[in-house]
């Protein structure tokens, strides 16, 4: 289950990654992460972890249980994606200028941790985590774990909660080129790892939002998102679209 | 419902307060604030917002519709508990030297947000959003809002749920001055109002967690919560030692 991939192909390093990974293909919260160190060509190590075991060396490295978790030799093992995403931007952001993902103005700061926290927070509440827990992390559960029927209710609730996020994005990027303003920036990203998984699942309506849609391909033309949209999840393949930078 | 506060007397201010800071009593994100405005004896108008009524003007603030939301003159409205301390820690964590709340050293930021993030989301999620919900908000609201019969099945996973959150802070408590090393930080002051929503409503059975009654001993005694120690909810009084800091 481990692998070990540079995110973006030009960038190729026959150095070991110093950076692993603890995620899981399905966690949108992971799926960010990956995104940023592409986006930064950062190497990475990956291994996948099944949160729902328990593994005790990996509730060493994060009592919460939960992944991301990013472990960089020398460092501080950092848990989280919002956290994830300031050590990045704090320990390397600097060398990226005009490719940073976080502005430097407070101004954007503060609009790129709202969208961030929007995404990583409250559509991973009231979108994602049903979806994910749902549709993948039950089929590899044993009931212990909390595997059982699938809470249709639940779903549903998630397929109501998702519109009215696309009608909020909609209003952004009607309004913005991209999410936060002028610049590509965390908070694009946050919501592509997060639309990516619903998106998988054949659960976002994109026909009835053309302006996220259109984003969304500018997104998926990204080298950096490359290897999310080439994973495997278990249970049926993804939606007919999901790689399609053209749908 | 407007008042106008300094939440250190010492430092109490004859000039109108510059920020103005959307909260409920019973929100403990929005408690967190006011006590790390407390800790750096900025003056703050409080205005309470009832956030199940969903008021137009706060949507407009804050489309994710939650408190807190810190609004200041010329600067950009900022809202959620740990995109606040970020931006107060970046537009006045300088002033404050050796009393500033977020460390400067790499490893101190990545512990100081794993256990902010611990206490706003896990917490929240695990505790203090349920009982704040059945046995604070569930009064305020009608049916339409949301109120209804308490639901007794989520108060009791709440009461689960807090003893491996004390259990943990004992852990922390025992090998740790302040909870995220040497010095306090914002971990304490989340950890804090967390703790102070469940304690007023006489949900936390400190008995068996001596260092943790310790430390939060030591947290009461701080005049940034006073303020808090005075507050009154919507239901039955605190409960009887919330707010004597020998307790």
């Amino acid at each position: 289950m481990e692998l070990t991939v540079t995110n973006r192909e030009e960038n190729t390093t026959r150095d070991a990654p110093r950076m692993t990974l603890f995620h899981h293909r399905a966690c949108p919260h992971s799926r960010f992460v990956r995104i940023v160190l592409g986006e930064y060509a950062i190497a990475v190590r990956l291994y996948e972890e099944r949160v729902w075991e328990r593994r005790n060396e990996f509730l060493l490295l994060n009592p919460a249980g939960t992944t991301p978790i990013l472990v960089e030799e020398g460092r501080p093992t950092v848990s989280g994606a919002e956290s994830i995403a300031e050590y990045l931007d704090e320990t390397r952001g600097a060398e990226f200028e005009d490719r940073r993902l976080m502005p430097l103005d407070i101004g954007g700061r503060v609009e790129v941790r709202r969208l961030m926290n929007w995404f990583h927070v409250k559509f991973f509440d009231e979108v994602t985590s049903i979806l994910v827990l749902e549709k993948v992390y039950k089929r590899c559960m044993t009931p212990d774990q909390g595997s059982g029927p699938v809470d249709v209710p639940a779903i549903r609730t998630a397929r109501n909660n998702i519109r009215y996020h696309l009608g909020y994005l909609g209003w952004l990027t009607q309004k913005r080129h991209w999410l936060a303003g002028e610049r590509m920036t965390y908070s694009d990203l946050a919501a592509a790892a997060h639309l990516s998984c619903a998106d998988y699942l054949g659960e976002v309506p994109w026909s009835d939002y053309a302006s996220v849609k259109h984003w969304y391909a500018r997104m998926k033309s990204r080298p950096s998102l490359r290897s999310i949209l080439a994973d495997v999840l278990p249970g049926p393949p993804p939606s007919p679209d999901y790689r399609d930078p053209d749908f």
